[in-house]
């Protein structure tokens, strides 16, 4: 069934190939976009590994392919909150797709200038969606599909699989002799500044949900991995960005292009880190999924993890080593993280409603590796190296401490692994 | 021991008397404020019941009385970052009590814009504070005193007593025949936009301790009530904030003000909320505690219930009509809350450091009513209705569904009451 979809961030990322998908899907499609994150490479001096199009052109071509139209609106979500509120007023979307936040967590930590930065602009942002639906009365017609992350769990090695949102817990008299049992939102334990506002986002949706009645699925996305989508392939200006530099660039497409290139794999720490992943494709057709299944009127936040399998860092350093022979270079860790963690992760329920996951394979990689190859004059080496410190280089910055997600010490969980 | 302590908001209700007593007590006081919650009233058309006299007034009255002088620098916290950057960075606050944030639950639901409002400056301003510690480098030598509210717990009836902020559960796993013991940040349920704030202030505060070893203390104060401490009262120049109005007063000052004005006590519902209580000669007492307690470096977030005793609202509005034979009139509640709720505190931390606790008593109530008849001719009888809504008249208002934390089904928990 067709329906009006206003993507939030619809030129990123996420947010392109996502837009594509839905408008091939026959969804009438609205991009909001304030474009803040082609400024953001200029910031830093570096482009996207693909020569991505102004929007203008990207529209163009689409609809010169495809023969639909994706409408455009220029503005700061964040910021512009009048404008937001009345394009939903007259377009009145039946679904709105959250991707407009800072996403990077070492581009949050660079300076307190981008700490301020992430924290303004994501939670308005955030903040502004919800209360502009609620001004011009969305509660029942539209559904929020927000893009959060698996690094709102934090990772550490936790005895259960992580759960969808939700943690059946017992609640514990003072004295530990009664208890009593409810169900909580996982508790949260961000690792950056980037992943503490997506926690409080949280907190948001709960509130909204609880007082206005709002509807909105929360995806807890992992780590996406790969380019391009059946869409933004099919014409050389539908491509989709490339991000490889120490800010942007996230592990896996990084291990690829570097190997691309010719630079060693560089591995944090002793890479033991286990993270959740997802290709681009699946990311698309999670959307999707969420888009056709919104929660019933009165449902509280409908929580998924989207992330179709889990890998440890140093692994998936060797795997590219073996297909492509490029070294691998064990470098300090600038993050304050635990260098090992184990990472068991329930994502039962998107499969349950058709998502069909795509896992690594040598072929994906394969594509991956011929879009950096194709490209890989246009990367700058010296853009590579993560600079951002979670601690300031001067300050000891021992690894995170093993602790609960509340920073108490752990009683039994470590014991049983 | 003398401190330099910086009071951020030291001109409002719980800031202007804890200012003058810290200065008292012989600590160092310098204030920041940016008069927003003077302006606030002129928006509303309304007055402290009390003649507040400008801030210089005030702190010239206090240099006279008792030859100590309060230092004062204007500016928004939640928007001036480099003049609080600066400020922090050339007086090196030891202590920093954090008042400064919009702490009405009816304004921040009043609109849209208020919404908004409420949410900038808190999240802003609260994070400001803690970034700014950490660029100029007081992780050790400074402590971060918060005020919270007793709101972030949520009001319903719950059966142990309310941690102070920590709670004890067992995490389950899927299939419910395992568990692990840990602790964790009591799952928050705010009940307004304001409460939501204060839910994502903690994690801030989480994540600052974690990532940068901030010293912070969070105090989850219950509502405050009476005027004036020993210092506010030894001059009338001196004198605290008395707000009656239906957005900033707060219910138990309120009744007794509405009692001198002769205007029936507006109960909310039933009256059967049972809300946590503490008089302002405690508020200044227990920061004063706070700051001679800093948590240890390295130490998680302290969390202390900052509050004396609790009440059902009903019970509070008898009481007042026994001692004055003012009318009762039960009003229809235009909050989203439980009719009828119980509360158990916990809330010895305080006391174990050295705190008395003052309880509600006829002598306290006499003095606040006589300030309240003292002043009743400034009251302007318009402005006593509370006329903020949680949801628009026109959508149905139902009182909040009995669900726990997060909104699932509560299973036992009522039934152990
Ligand atoms: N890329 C990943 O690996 C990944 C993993 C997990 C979660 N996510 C989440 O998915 C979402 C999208 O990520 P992405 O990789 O596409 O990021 P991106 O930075 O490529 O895209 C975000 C888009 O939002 C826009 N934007 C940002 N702030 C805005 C504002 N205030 N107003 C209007 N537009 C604004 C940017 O210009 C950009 O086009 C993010 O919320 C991110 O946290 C991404
Ligand atoms: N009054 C109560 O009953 C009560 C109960 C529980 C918790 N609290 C908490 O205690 C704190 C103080 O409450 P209060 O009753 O004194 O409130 P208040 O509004 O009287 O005082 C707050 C002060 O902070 C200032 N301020 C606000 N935003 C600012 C900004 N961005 N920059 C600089 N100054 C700013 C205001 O001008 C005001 O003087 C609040 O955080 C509140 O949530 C109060």
């Amino acid at each position: 069934m067709s329906k009006r979809v206003l993507i939030l961030g619809g030129d990123g990322f996420c947010g392109w190939p996502t837009s594509l998908h839905l408008s091939a899907q026959g969804h009438e499609v609205h991009i909001v976009d304030n474009l803040v994150r082609r400024r953001q490479d200029e910031e830093l001096g570096v482009q996207s590994l693909t020569p991505i199009r102004p929007l203008s052109e990207r529209l163009k071509a689409w609809q010169e392919h495809s023969g639909r139209e994706i409408a455009f609106t220029a503005l700061d979500i964040a910021h512009d909150y009048g404008q937001l509120r009345d394009l939903l007023a007259q377009w009145r979307p039946e679904a709105i797709v959250h991707f407009a936040e800072q996403r990077s967590a070492p581009y949050s930590m660079k300076s307190p200038r981008h700490k301020l930065y992430t924290v303004d602009n994501n939670l308005n942002a955030t903040h502004n969606v919800l209360c502009a639906m609620v001004e011009v009365g969305l509660e029942t017609d539209c559904h929020l599909v927000h893009l959060g992350t698996m690094g709102v769990y934090g990772y550490k090695t936790s005895r259960f699989k992580l759960p969808e949102g939700y943690q059946k817990i017992r609640l514990l008299s003072p004295d530990g002799n009664d208890s009593v049992e409810t169900e909580i939102l996982y508790p949260p334990d961000p690792g950056s500044i980037y992943h503490m506002t997506k926690t409080q986002d949280q907190l948001f949706f709960y509130y909204y949900n609880k007082n206005d009645g709002l509807r909105i699925t929360d995806l807890h996305q992992g780590i996406v991995w790969g380019t391009e989508t059946p869409e933004t392939c099919c014409d050389e200006r539908l491509i989709n960005r490339f991000d490889y530099d120490g800010d942007f660039g996230t592990v896996l497409n990084r291990f690829v292009m570097q190997a691309a290139v010719g630079h060693p794999l560089t591995v944090h720490g002793t890479g033991g880190q286990t993270r959740a992943f997802i290709h681009i494709r699946d990311t698309v057709r999670c959307i999707e999924l969420a888009i056709a299944h919104p929660p019933a009127p009165g449902e509280r936040v409908r929580v998924f993890n989207q992330t179709t399998e889990t890998h440890r860092i140093r692994d998936l350093a060797r795997l590219i080593h073996e297909l492509t022979g490029a070294p691998i270079d064990f470098v300090d860790n600038p993050r304050k993280e635990q260098d090992e963690n184990e990472l068991k992760v329930e994502n039962q329920g998107l499969q349950n409603l058709g998502l069909a996951p795509i896992t690594l394979s040598a072929g994906l990689l394969a594509e991956v590796s011929e879009v950096a190859a194709r490209y890989r004059h246009r990367c700058d080496l010296t853009k590579i190296p993560a600079r951002s410190r979670w601690r300031p280089q001067t300050a000891s910055c021992p690894p995170e401490r093993d602790s609960d997600p509340v920073g108490a010490p752990v009683h039994s969980e470590r014991q049983h692994d």
